[in-house]
This record gives structure tokens, sequence and C-alpha cells, in this order.
């Protein structure tokens, strides 16, 4: 009944958003003007002296509020890096043509699913979770199609196609490689997750439910986790958080204080076909990332398929 | 089957609560004695040394002593300043009376729903979620009435009904007025939600699932979100939030570290039917409020049904 | 349809852990390295400036780092004092022996629920909910049993039947004596739950959905609720928190930032069967529990059944 749940979003009618990447960006400027609004009308008078006193004492301290800039940074920084991949399936096999296919949801395309991934390299090679492209790995109608939006470097947002590179089902692992030719793209940096301790802070960035960089904030919660991959296997060494992670999330980064990246968020344990988060959530660990992803990059397949 | 969730609590059995927020405040004074009981009985000997040693380690530094005080006193400054709406449905149209009908629960009318609301200024306007007070808005029957229960700035906890005053289901905001002679209220401090950022540190205070006056925490995971209004229409600059927000919390603040309201929350993305926390979570912002309550509360109606 | 949901994890199928607690200890040790691998391949070169730049005003200040490991020592010094509680059911009564039945899961017994708890003193009397070993509390076949996973002061991992001492359905609360002989175990340390502020910070530790040892953080949301208890009655005074609690987390102790514990995890308010975290999650005050356990050692009664 309760099971593992992936958190690609499968068949969810995806929200307008109302806000492009570059407006986000501008609304993150203004950042030294939070003042209370003493509201200028006869019915909003505020002169309560005890009210006023307390409220004076709720300044935060220097340090907290350094903290709270800290965590507001590490997204700025972190976000440029972080991919929204749809799963479109086309509505007949397209006509070749030497550029490709021009990807156009609403007439050509049905929206299949939504998860998150992130940019690997500046060559454009994006990690996502296998299961967020399953269905393009295993096409054999020619009309699978997975559409990438990126941000670059100065916050301009664009989309392209991205074309499967290689995939291990073995770890949930899979790499995509898009066309980032004028656009200088940010690649993530890569931590560790061999030295990561239950208890330290940690981030996830993603799209969950189709809702684009969204930032959630939890502890490591355990580690060494087993999880279930695509291919009938067990994912050893999952880290466990209490961040929210809910369908759509899949593939994005689990980040670390430093803003680099500790895991691929995979993984939320919950009744099953909810994709809702428990708060008992896992991400395959950035070391098995690390070892899988430039064979898959090279090769195209899985180390242990080469042989 | 997964769908936006407003928050308003219906048809839930409220649970009767064991204190009364005076005997909560009473709680809330004694607050330098965190102390261990080193329990004196022969059944909890503690002479591990190693444990001693450690435990000596784990005092926290002054700073995060002094970080949970201020989420402490936040919670105590803004608490006052949130209600709890019961929507009630009477059995059969009571007498005309010049002071109205006196509310009776138990044994007049039946509880059809609650939610969360907050003051808005000191004569009694009450700001909340139009879906909560939806019934209230439109009842034909006359049997519909709104219970609204406060605290005075001096924590003495009392009952009044609330009337309308306007609503827009455009913004799914409306205003309540409650007879507060007697008391001095105290109103909330509004914020600004046009420079938030995303990973600054937000509160919200409510009633989910009828528990009155609770404070859940988190950071702002994302700006300028879409949420679908009553009208059919969509609210836009929408925040999102990784702060728990239940069923019953429709209609209470979001607030800001420095005690400041920055939005009303109002919808969770969750499972139909369920109301259960996601960690996807989203407020009305509160420039959208500060532009739509004066119309309420001088006109009655959204500035927009005037021409 | 939604109601108060008890944390036992009945009849799920338990992962394999890939790591024993003494590994997971050795993860712990290696604290001061973290840092980004700038990945020597030519597939991820690093050499974006202005991220360079960014990354440079992403150290954490001090005081940040210095809370970081404040919560991990904290999960340190404190998990070793919770363990992990298996209901088994065997498949035919035993053979009589002088040191009872040697528990075999695979072979003999079939796994009913699971569930947390936590030392209570160093003669291995072991305290949990009562709805944890409800079926060997009210055992008439001999089939029931339960095993108690513990860790000791030393990190290693041992295994060992529990015997219960007694238990009061009144408040939920059950004890367990486990055979401790040859280990040194450490007890928690008591808080107090009479001072707790809403606001403060707190810990949960325990087995959500079998996974051992798991910290979700969060604050005290409410205090003085009122929470069912397995003898139809109330529990009073009940710490609302957000922390994730989720089915399995049973038992298992809530804690503040001094590392004392301050409840009993013992209820999410959910939808019905789930059992999963809503963010509106209850623990018994330690004050009932440190007024109820010492009668349940000495008598193996609540207090209240004596006379």
């Amino acid at each position: 009944m309760a099971a593992l749940f992936c958190l690609q979003n499968n068949f969810f009618p995806l929200p307008k958003l109302t806000t492009p990447p570059s407006s986000t960006a501008k609304t993150l400027t203004s950042v030294t003007t939070r003042r209370a609004i003493i509201f200028g009308s006869s019915f909003t008078v505020l002169n309560s002296k005890p009210l006023a006193l307390a409220l004076a004492q709720l300044l935060p301290t220097d340090e907290l509020q350094l903290q709270e800039d800290h965590v507001v940074q590490l997204f700025q920084d972190t976000s440029l890096s972080v991919v929204f991949i749809k799963d479109l399936e086309l509505s007949k096999v397209p006509k070749s043509s030497s550029k490709g296919v021009v990807l156009n949801e609403d007439e050509d395309a049905k929206l299949e699913g939504t998860g998150s991934g992130f940019i690997w390299d500046k060559f454009g090679h994006i990690v996502t979770n296998y299961h967020v492209v399953a269905k393009l790995a295993t096409d054999a109608s020619g009309l699978q199609r997975c559409e990438v939006s990126l941000v670059d470097a100065k916050g301009n947002n664009f989309y392209r196609e991205g074309k499967i590179v290689g995939f291990d089902t073995a770890y949930d692992l899979a790499v995509l490689k898009v066309d980032v030719d004028g656009y200088e793209i940010q690649p993530v940096v890569l931590g560790q997750s061999n030295n990561l301790r239950v208890g330290q802070s940690c981030f996830a960035i993603g799209n969950p439910y189709g809702y684009e960089n969204t930032l959630t904030t939890g502890v490591v919660s355990g580690l060494g986790r087993e999880i279930p991959s695509p291919n009938g296997g067990a994912i050893k060494g999952a880290i466990q958080t209490d961040a929210a992670i809910n369908a759509g999330n899949s593939g994005g980064p689990l980040i670390d204080s430093y803003g680099h990246v500790i895991g691929v968020n995979t993984a939320t344990f919950t009744k099953k076909g909810t994709g809702v988060s428990s708060g008992v959530n896992f991400a395959i660990p950035i070391d098995t990332v690390i070892r899988t992803v430039p064979y898959l990059i090279v090769y195209g397949t899985p180390y242990t398929n080469r042989f």
C-alpha cells in the first residue's frame, strides 16, 4: 500500500508560470528594504504601544540575518544549474530535418511527465534520473521527445531538445545532451557523499508538480540507505532527508551549505500513487553519480555493461 | 487526482482543547529553566562518563539560543493577531433580536468547517480567505453563521459573531467585522511581498485540523506562482513555502523573521480530498491583500466591481 | 476520513539495511573535509569565473557551521539511546528452554509491525508506546514476541528479546526489559515538558518505515494538545511539532537542543491508513512519562490500577 514512489510528475497539467526566471532574478535583487508598511489609512492605525515595543525586540540578530542571506545566496548561485525536463509524445512521426523537430507542446506533442536535472558541464551534458526519461530511452515509436528548460549564467531562459547520451538503470541515472551554442551555462559544483553527517543542513532544488526552481530545506536524516532501482536491484548508500521532495523533484540536486551537490533527489516514501512527500525522502549519493556519469558520457553505457 | 487543495477544514470534529490561550501564555513565561532532570531513582542512575562528557559539549552556542528565543518571541508577539474561524449552520432560523443570535454550537448549530484569519485593524476587521466563509457569503437560507475566536492584547480569549463586510472571489479574500467593544486587540504588522527572496525564513500561524495557534516553519520556496482562485481565474504572484500548511490553515498569516505578514496561507498541493501538506504550499502575497482589503472595507465590493 | 494515526508500522516489509550502525558511526567521524571535488576530467571543467566568485561568498559563517555541528553532535550523542522494535508472531509455540527462544525472523517468525523506543536506564528498561507492543501485551496464544535492536555505548549493534514489564493504556506507554549483560548502554537524558515554548527547536529520532535512526527536525508547533489514547480516553498536554513523524516513529524520543528528551513521538494527523506525516504531529509530554514509568517498572501496572 505504502511504497517508495519515484518522483517524476506524470500526466500533470502544468501551471502557467507568471514570472520567467529573469523576472524572478529581478525580484531577488532588492534585498535590503524589508520594512513594515504602516498602512496609511484610517482602517489600519497602528498605535498599540505594547506591540510596538514587542516588535522592536523582534529585530533578528545580525547572525540570523546573515544566515538567511546565506540561504538566499545559496539558492541564487545554484539554481542556475538546475533544469526542468518535460517528457513529450508527438502525435505523429515528424518529417526528418537537419536540425531535428521544433518542439511545440501545444500543437504537436502531449506532455507525459516532468522532472528535474542539473548541468554537469559547460558542453551541455545534463544529469537526471533514468526514470524521468525512461520513455525516451526505450522509445521504439520515434514519437518520444524530451524538452529541457535551462537558464544561462546571465539568467536568460531557453529551451532545448535533450538527446540521451547514456543511462544506467542500476543507479537510476541518465545523461542528456543539449545544444548550448551561444549560451554560457553554469555547471554544478560537485561535493562528496562519503563524509556526510546525519544532522547537517541540506537543500533540494527542483520542479515539484511543475513549480520551477523550488527550494526546500531540511537535514540529512540518515545515511547508507537502500532504495529500489529501475532494474529491480537496489541503490546503496542513499541519503535520506526531511527536506520536502515531491513528484517532479526527480533528478534534481540535493545540495549542502557550501552549494555543493551531494546527491540526486530520487524517491519519497509515501502512499503509492500520490507522490506526496512524507518527510522520508531519498537521494542517490553523489559519489555514485561521479563514478557513473563519465562512463555514460564517453561510452553511452554503464561501466558494467562494457565487458 | 492530485490537486491544489484549499485549506478550509470541512466537517472535521474539532478536538476539545485542554488549555485555553491564557494558560498557554502562562506556559510561555518560564523561559530560562531548561535543565536536565537527573531522575532521582535507582532506575535511572546516570553515571556514564562518556555521555556526561558528550552532553557537556551539547550546550548550544549563545547565538543558537538567541535564535530559538527569537522564534519563540516572534510567535508570542504575532499569535495574538491570529483568529480561529468556525462556520456554523443553525438548525432553524432564529427569532430576530437586537443583538443577534447567541451562538451555541452544541445546541443550535452544526459545525461545517473551520479556518484561520488575522486581525487587520483595532476596529475589529478580520481578513481571511473567501473560501473559508463562502457559505456565509452566499447564504440564502439565513442559517449560516461564522464564529470568530480572538485573543485580546492581554491574552484573554473571547468569541464573537463575524459579519461579512466584503469579499473578492478573484483573490480568494474576505473581510469580516466583529464587535470588539471593551477589548483591546492587536492588529498584525503588514510587510511587503514585492521584495521577498527565495530562501528567506517564513512562519505560518493558524489552526490546522482545528489545533489552535499552530506554528510551522520553513523557507520561501518560490515566488511568482499562480494558484486557482474561487472565481475560476488565477491568483498571480503567489508565495510558495515548505512550511507545513494543512486543512484549517486557510486564511492565516505567513510571517517573515521580523514578524511582518507577507502572505495569506491559502492552498497546498496534495492528493485531492486529503488536505495533507505536501511541502508545496501557497500564500496570497500581502501586496495583493493590501490593494484589495481597503476597498472591501469601504465599499464592500472589490475595486473591479464598482464601475 | 482524516484521523489521528498512531505511528506503528504494521505489515511493512522492512528494507535490508546496507550499513550496520557501526559503519554509520564510521561515516560520522570524518567531519572536517567537506570540499568541492573539482572533477579532474575533460567532461567537468570548471572554469566559470562568475561561479567561482559566487561560491567564494557561499562559505557559511563560522556560526552557521557551529550550528550544523551542534545538530550533528546532538544526533551522535542521543541516537545511541534510541532502539528499534519489531513485533513478531511465531509460527508455532516454541519448546520451552531456560534461555527463551532464539528469535529468527526468517524461519520462525512473521514480522507484524515495527516501532521505536528509547533506553530508560542502564538495567535495560526500554520505554515505548503501548500501541507498538499491544499484541505482545495482550497475547493469549503465546506466539507474540518483540525484538529490540540496540546500540551499546561503543556503537556495537545487538538484538534482544523484549519482555513486557508494564503498560498504561491511558497514556499509551509501555516498558520493556531486555537483557543487557555484558553491554554498557546509554540511557537518555530526561528533560522537562512543563516549560516548553512554542517555537523552540526540536528533533525526532526513530525508525519511520523501518529506516533506522532517522533524524527529523522542526519546532514545537503547539502545547497543551489532546490526543486519543488506546483506552478510549485522551492524553492531555501533548506536544505538537512540525518535525516529520511517520509510521514507525512511534515510541521514539522527541529531543530539545540540549539533547534532553521532552516527549514520546506518538501520532500524526493524516489521512487514515497512510501514516504519512502531515506536519501536524504529536508527542506525549515527558512529564507524563516521568510520572508513569517508575510505577510500571516497580509494580507492572499504572498508578491508577493499584488501588
